[in-house]
Order: structure tokens, then sequence, then C-alpha cells
């Protein structure tokens, strides 16, 4: 199941930017919100937010647009993030440590309840309130907790060695930081994060701006 | 210019992961890489890896593949990832540390030459051997490096008004971590790094496995 397919890719990847816009907009006491503020905002076009939100099943009023409550509600629950997802970080390095005291992980549901590190230096210190653990005692320590999702922010050298433990711990869901491709059993879910995809959208804009494309 | 669409985002955004495939590939001595060998490494269909290398300008050969070395310096031509691009950090804590560290940004012409940040502890130090300068110095140091791009890892709080600064001292394009909309003027791009799009991906994957959906 882990190999199946996802529709509408894209249109998910978007989703917490509205989410974000649609907070704010609550915050700042508004009770309806338009696809095209929502466009405008992130210079998109209102028919494709219009498509990226009807997967979450909510419709809008015509000239209301969407009540803001329900709208966050519909994102939320489509994404999960109503329900608390204990979570563990393995590696407290610096991408880890950034990841711990992420602001808007809070909003998510995403809850890191313990870290794992093999330098002695880190364990047993916390890193934004998460408590650093020795990887030694990833096994034991993931069954107590509950945990269902791992964060991958180790070396990659030691990457799928330590994924063989998480799976037999129980771990079924990896959000992968590292650039190692890992094989897992068909019922765990690998989300693989490449920070140069997003470099790879600038220089490419970039290239547009010199050659004058459009 | 920097409000002008790029088509084929999702394409570009997977470029990246075919490039470390390929690279692999012709480190293991391979001249050949077809799609379908790329497609089943990241769990894609062939024809969408075909279509996206496509936009590179690249032709395969039918039943032998692309040629490696070509295709290699095909989609780096196409990112612009064979040029040097000088780049400053702005923030040098456990992000911009992260970053400053990561090292797939070695392969892709993005050189972090300097870091700014306005703790005082920090400053005169250096991270992943580039040096860490006071926030004070930031328009005359950017003057002098030449640095065309500004990676943002800061706090959000302080995001408006040091864009503004990077703007004044002639920085055209933003890679932008925290999660505040920046407002550029129009020949300035920016990139903005959402890391919940990722694990929005991963919880949408774990809903469908948990309602049996395919």
């Amino acid at each position: 199941m882990a190999k199946q397919k996802i529709s509408a890719v894209p249109s998910i990847r978007r989703l917490p930017s509205y989410l974000h816009i649609i907070r704010q907009s609550k915050e700042d006491g508004s009770e309806y919100i338009s696809g095209t503020v929502i466009a405008q905002e992130l210079h998109l076009e209102p028919i494709q937010v219009r498509k990226d939100l009807a997967i979450t099943g909510i419709v809008g009023k015509p000239k209301k647009g969407y009540p803001v409550i329900a709208l966050m509600a519909a994102i939320e629950h489509f994404l999960g993030w109503d329900e608390v997802q204990p979570a563990v970080l393995i590696g407290a390095g610096n991408l880890g440590t950034a990841l711990s005291g992420y602001p808007e992980f809070q909003y998510h549901g995403l809850q890191i309840c313990a870290a794992f590190d093999q330098d002695p230096s880190k364990v047993g210190k916390s890193i934004h309130g998460v408590p650093v653990f020795s990887l030694e005692t990833l096994k034991i320590q993931v069954k107590n907790l509950g945990a269902s999702i791992a964060i991958l922010t180790l070396p990659s050298s030691s990457a799928q060695e330590v994924t063989n433990k998480l799976v037999e711990a129980g771990i079924t869901a990896i959000w992968n930081f590292t650039n190692v491709k890992l094989n897992v059993p068909e019922n765990v879910i690998v989300q693989k994060e490449d920070l140069t995809s997003g470099y790879a959208m600038l220089c490419v804009m970039m290239n547009a701006r010199k050659h004058g494309a459009s």
C-alpha cells in the first residue's frame, strides 16, 4: 500500500499555505474568505485554488466564498491534522533540532515526543523541550511511546540500518530527510524530502528572468 | 517578472531526484539509463519521467535510453546548476547551520559564502566553514561579495525588515524558509519553502492507508 498512487500531489502540497492564510484571516476576524483572495496572496489562479480546495470536500458560496472556520476544519480533517500524531526524531543534529522547534508543527498535530542520537554528548539533554535518548534504546522506547511516525534527520550512511530497527519497533510512516532511498515493507509509508527541490525552482525562475521568458 | 508563471512546477521539483539517481548510475559505470529504470527507483510512471526529462530538451534512444553524461549535463544546464551561484545565509541558527552543511548543494553550484546573524556570540565564528558576520554589516558585505541569492533562515518577525535591506544591497533572488509572505519589488524572485508541505503528503498517505483507498 505504501506504493499506492496519491492523486493531486501538487494540490495537497499547496493546502498548508492556504491553511496559513485562512488562519490569519480568521485571526483578523473574517467570517468568509474567497478563493480569489487566497489566490492573490499566493500569486495563483483563482480556479486553481478552488479546484485544490474541492479535494477537501468543501463548497464555497457564490459571492461570499468559504466560511473560514468550516474551511479550516475541512482542510485539517483532509490532512489528518485534527488528530495528534506522536512522532520520534532520529538525529538530534542541526536539522533535527530545527524541526523540533518548528513553530508550524504545533498547529498540525505533529507531536515530537522523543529524539534519538548516537552522540553520547547529546543523550540526556533536550532540544526545544524534546528529550534526547541513545540510539541503543530505540526499539524499546519507540514501542513504549506508541509513536507511528519517525522523522529521519540522521547521517545518510546509517539511514537504512536505523530504518530496519524502526520498522521492527512498529513505525509505519517515515519522513525521510536523508538522501537515501529506503527499503521498507509494503505497509510502511515513506515521504522523502529533498531540500534541493525548492532550490531547483528558484534557479529555474532565475533562468527564466535572465532569458526574458514569461 | 517575479510574478511570472513557471510551467511544469511538479516536473521541475522532480528533476533533482532524477539527477541523484543518474549520478549514482554514472558512478556505477553505466553509459545509458532508461526512463523506466528511473521511474522504478522513484515509484513513478515511465511516461511521467520521460515527459519530465523532455523539458530539458534531451531525447532518449529507443531501447538504450538516455546517455548518462549528456542527460546529467542537460538537467544541470536546465536548472542553471552548471554555474556557481554565490549566496548569503541570513540566520545562523539550527536550520541555517544545517543548510550550510547540506552535502547536496556542492553539486548544484550553490556556494554559501557568508552567513549573517544578530546574535553577537555567533558573529566571528563559522558554520561548516562559512564565516558568520553581524547583521549590521549586511548591506556593505552583500555588495562586496557580489551575492545574488539570499537564503532566509532567520526568525519570521524580522524577515521583512531584513529583506528590504537585502533588496537595497542588490539581492534579486530569495529562498525564504520563514513563514512570512515577503513584499519585494517586481524584479526580485522569491521561492518560499514550507516544510509542512511534505508533512501534508505523509499525512494524506497515512489517511489513504487507514481508509484502504488506492
